[in-house]
C-alpha cells in the first residue's frame, strides 16, 4: 500500500484500478445521457409509407393544368377513403399515407376552384410533396453506433423504432456507509455529544448530481460488527463510499475492516488539504473510498477522485478547468497541495472567483456557496486581486 | 395575436409572459440545484459543544511539562467517563465532546510516557486543539440567503441544522399532450398509416434533462373532445406542451381548442426553420406551447423557447453560446432564420462543429448525434471549413 501519495499519483492509482462497466439493457426512459454499447438499426422503412408532406390534393401528374373532382380523403392515422384516378383527386392531410394511385401532392394554396372542381397548376412534378417510403431511413440502416451518447433526439429515434430497452454502459451504482458513533441520521433526536448526519445527505446529493445510482445509505456507528456487515456479501454497488474512521485513532476501524473483508488497499493518505486521510482500495472490481469524517474532506474526496472514477466507469468526460479572475487576495502556505473552495460568478465573459478560506476542513458553514476549487501546489502563495486562476467545478457549472 | 414573428420577438414574448414561480416547501433531498427563497439560519451553535480536534489528552494548562495520569476517556458520540483535574487527564478522540474541566488538548504525538504516566510538552496553550462551542457557526447566524443555490455543501449544512424541508423556487411542472390520430403510444401495435410516438418520449427526456417535473403525458389523437378534456380543470402544471395540430389543416384543432379553453394566444408562427408553426399562449399564469408535429420542430421549440421559460420560472441561468470552428462547409439559403443542428467534438481547446443538414424538419434520423444548434439569419450563407461559428447547446454540454 502506498502511503501519503501526492494528489496526481492518487488520481492515477484510482483510474488505474477503474474499468468501464459492462453494458446492461436499460429502459429507454432511463437511457438519456448514457453511452450506447450496440448499434441502433431502423426496424422498418421511415416513413413506413409514402407520406403526404402538405395539406392538399393527391393527384395524377397528367392532370396538371386540368380541373379535378375530389373523392375521399386521407387523414393522418387513417386509411384513405378513396384512390387517385385520372380526373379524380383525394384530399390529403400532412402526415397521411398517400392514397393508392397518388403520383404527386398539390398543396392547397396552389389550387384554384371553378365550377368543375379544383384546377391544378400547369406544372406538377412526379412525387412532389411526398416523403417516399424509406426516404428518411431505410429498414436495417444503422442510425446510432456503439460509443454514441443517447441524446434527446436519440430517444425520439429509438422510440420511433419501438425500442423499449437499449444496451448501454449503465450508471454506476454507489453505496454509502457513514461511520461514527456521534452521527445521528436525519429525523432522529440528537443527544449530548452527538451531531446530525451531514455527510450521508451530502453524498446522496453528490451521487444524484453525478447522475449515478445510490443503492443504499447506512449508518454503522463505530461498531466493527456493523461495519463488517456493511462490507459482507455480494457487492450491490460498483463503488463503496465510507466516511469517517480512516485516521489513526483508537476507534478508526475502517482500514482494518476493509483489509479483513478482502479489499486490496492501494493508498492511504494524500498530500492534500483538506482530506489528507483518504483511503482507496478495491475488491473484485468494486472500488472503495474511505473518506475522512469532516464534510469538506468528503466533498473534495468525492469531487476529485470519486467523480473521476464514476466518469471512467461510464465512459463520460468531465468538464475541464475554467479560467477565471481572482476577486480577493489569497494567501496560502502549506506543505500539501491545497484545494481552496471558491465562489464563482459570471460577469460578461469573465469568471469571477472569490476564495472561501475557512478556519479548517470542518468549516462547512462558510462553504455552502462554493461552486469551484482552486488548486495551489505546496509552498507559499500570495495571489493579488485580478490574478488569473484556473478552477475546477465543485458540482454543477455556473453559467 | 402576433402572426409570423421573428425568433427574437418570439422569445421576448415568451419571457414577458413568464414569471418566477412562488416559493414552495421542498424536501431537502429534492432541493439540490434549486434557488432558496428564505434565509437558512443555524439552529444551534456549531460545534454544539467544545469538541476535541485531535486524538490525545484533555488536560489542565498548568500541567504543561508535568506527568499526568489518565482517568477515563471521551469518544465521539459518547459522554466522557471522567473529568480533567490537576494531574489527571482524560483520553480524547477527534470529534468527542471535551470532558468537564478541559483547558486544552495535547495531541498523542506530543506526549512522552514515563513511569508516572504521560509527560506533557513544556508549553500548552489554553484552548489548543479545541473547536470551541459556536466557533464554526453561532446559533441564529444566517448561513445562506434568499437567492443562493442549494449546493451539495448546502445540503450538508441544511442536514446539520436538522432541516427536512426548505423553501425554494420549485422545479416547474410540465404536462405534455401529444395530438394526432396517426401516433401510437409506446408498447401498442402500429397499424397501417400509423407511426410510433417519438415526440412524447423525446419531450419526457427533455423535461428530465432540464430537471423539471413531468406531471403527465397524454395522447389526444385528433379528437376535439380528448383535447378539451386535457385542457380542462385546474392546471396541474405551469407549462403545457402540445405537439401537432398547429398548422392550418382540416384536423389542426389546437389553436381553436386553446382559444375555447380560455387561453390568450400571444403568437402563432415564427420566421424560423424548423418549427415555423409554433403557437404560444397563456391562461392565468399557465404557459402553453403548441409545438408542430415533427420531432425536429419540437426539439427546436423546446430548446429555444420552453427551456428559456423554464429557466425564468425557476430563476436559473442557461449556458450561453460557445465559440467553435466549422468542420464542413455549410450552405444555407432561406427567408427564415435557420437553426442548424450540429455534431460537436472537443479537440483540445477547439470546439469542432459539424453541421447536420438533413432533408427537412422531419429528418430526425440524421440528427440523433446532434449536440448543438448553429443559428443563421435569413439570406444566403456559404461558410467554409474553419469558419468561426457560435453554437448553443441542444441539451447537455459536450466536454
Amino acid at each position: 500500500m502506498h502511503k501519503l501519495v501526492d494528489p496526481d499519483l492518487a488520481l492515477r492509482l484510482v483510474l488505474d484500478a477503474t474499468s468501464e462497466l459492462a453494458p446492461r439493457p436499460t429502459a429507454l426512459a432511463r437511457a438519456l445521457g448514457l453511452v450506447l454499447a450496440a448499434p441502433v438499426r431502423a426496424d422498418r422503412d421511415y416513413p413506413p409509407f409514402d407520406r403526404a408532406a402538405m395539406d392538399g390534393l393527391a393527384v395524377k401528374v397528367d392532370d396538371a393544368g386540368k380541373a379535378v373532382r375530389v373523392r375521399g380523403e386521407a387523414a393522418a392515422g387513417h386509411e384513405a377513403t378513396g384512390s387517385v384516378e385520372p380526373g379524380l383527386a383525394v384530399e390529403v392531410m400532412t402526415g397521411a399515407p398517400c392514397p393508392p394511385g397518388t403520383e404527386a401532392v398539390v398543396p392547397r394554396e396552389d389550387l384554384t376552384a371553378n365550377i368543375q372542381g379544383f384546377v391544378l397548376p400547369s406544372h406538377v412534378k412526379p412525387y412532389q410533396h411526398i416523403a417516399g417510403r424509406g426516404s428518411e431511413c431505410a429498414a436495417g440502416a444503422a442510425v446510432l453506433a456503439p460509443g454514441d451518447v443517447v441524446t434527446t433526439i436519440g430517444v425520439a429515434v429509438l422510440a420511433s423504432f419501438g425500442v423499449a430497452e437499449v444496451s448501454v454502459i449503465p450508471r454506476p451504482r454507489v453505496a454509502v456507509v457513514v461511520t461514527g458513533d456521534e452521527i445521528v441520521p436525519a429525523g432522529k433526536p440528537v443527544g449530548p455529544g452527538q451531531i446530525r448526519d451531514s455527510n450521508g445527505a451530502m453524498l446522496s446529493a453528490m451521487v444524484a448530481e453525478a447522475d449515478a445510482e445510490l443503492t443504499s445509505l447506512r449508518f454503522a456507528g463505530d461498531s466493527p460488527g456493523a461495519l463488517r456487515e456493511a462490507l459482507r456479501g455480494p457487492p450491490e454497488a460498483e463503488v463503496l463510499l465510507l466516511t469517517g474512521g480512516v485516521s489513526a485513532g483508537k476507534y478508526d476501524l475502517v482500514p482494518a475492516a476493509l483489509a479483513e473483508a478482502g479489499f486490496e488497499l492501494v493508498f492511504h493518505k494524500v498530500q492534500q488539504k483538506p482530506g489528507k486521510p483518504l483511503l482507496f482500495g478495491h475488491r473484485a472490481g468494486q472500488l472503495v473510498f474511505g473518506l475522512p469524517g469532516n464534510p469538506l474532506s468528503v466533498h473534495l474526496g468525492f469531487t476529485r477522485y470519486v467523480l473521476e472514477a464514476l466518469a471512467k466507469l461510464r465512459r463520460r468526460a468531465l468538464p475541464g478547468p475554467q479560467r477565471g479572475e481572482l476577486m480577493a487576495p489569497l494567501t496560502v502556505r502549506g506543505e500539501r497541495t491545497s484545494f481552496v473552495l471558491t465562489q464563482v460568478r459570471r460577469n460578461g465573459s469573465t469568471l469571477e472567483v472569490t476564495p472561501l478560506v475557512g478556519r479548517g476542513s470542518a468549516d462547512v458553514f462558510a462553504s455552502a456557496r462554493a461552486r469551484a476549487y482552486l488548486r495551489l501546489e505546496p509552498g507559499a502563495h500570495a495571489l493579488p486581486v485580478g490574478a488569473p486562476v484556473e478552477v475546477t467545478w465543485a458540482g454543477a457549472p455556473v453559467y
